[in-house]
């Protein structure tokens, strides 16, 4: 049920979008019991004119101009162990598959009710009472 | 008060993606009960270097490369039937005005208190207390 | 802990884009207590293919062609006062500094939870329990 929003500098090739890309994916599959064929995201590469602003550094941690923003909407009730297990997952993931740092890994979860989601057929299909 | 997102692959022509967008807008005056001067949408049309990312099948519905997204923000409090009802029509029209199919159309609501927008002058138009 | 969403039309030069940039900033910092160094947004610039929609008018305020949408997701707690009187200081710093009108502002706040935040290393650097 996930919507994942990834927004990185176009430094990146395209390899390393799609690298990106199934890293975020597998460990929302690993860690929040995503199924495999859940997989919603929005990609977008940002230059001169769509720009990334970030700090050089905050809370301690260094960003490079490679850092990146992964924004997810998803339902709602994951523990906080399991969202601390998912940014975990993801900065590890992106930093074993791409040449990203772990530190510039930037994730946000927005949570959502489960019967805010359609997925086609106009259809509200994870809400819990029968129509 | 809806801000919608609509992310579309570039497939689409111009005179579609207008189609999608009243689509949108309409099912919200209908179904929400939306004035038709709240008018507001970001609209992204996706190639190569932005992508759409989808399953070909989710939940049984299946998708082909022109599906789209259609991410609402909006005040809380509609009911499941409202909702039930917005994700049909959006789907609905859409499939009755472009080459898109219902199966095609990806929904998302993300929820917001009614004092969380301004609709210009730096005011709070919707917040329920007096300033 | 805001991840701010600018979105503007074209017609702005580079100058007014980091103007508005900073507006929006400098509001945070001043209302919501933001730290200086906690600077994160995502800008675009929209044309033909990537449209802006918004109404003429909307509860009696009025809209050009180069209004823009300031969409802030950021921690939940903030009072109406707070809110209202960030709403004012990013349509006042906005106007000040750029040839966008105050009525061409429109500002939506999307409020989370403070363990839904990663910035860098993956870690939840907001939780509230230690892990």
């Amino acid at each position: 049920m996930p919507l994942v929003r990834i927004s990185h500098t176009q430094q990146l090739s395209p390899a390393e979008v799609k690298a990106v890309s199934s890293a975020v994916h597998l460990s929302l599959v690993e860690q929040f019991a995503v199924p495999k064929d859940d997989f919603f995201q929005i990609i977008t590469g940002h230059s001169a004119h769509t720009a990334l602003v970030g700090p050089p550094e905050f809370l301690g941690v260094k960003h490079t101009p490679n850092f990146l923003f992964v924004q997810i909407t998803c339902a709602e009730g994951r523990t906080l162990d399991q969202k601390r297990k998912l940014y975990a997952a993801i900065a590890a993931n992106i930093a074993q598959t791409t040449r990203i740092s772990q530190s510039d890994v930037i994730i946000n979860l927005v949570e959502t009710r489960r019967e805010n989601w359609s997925f086609g057929d106009g259809v509200a299909q994870f809400a819990q009472e029968p129509p």
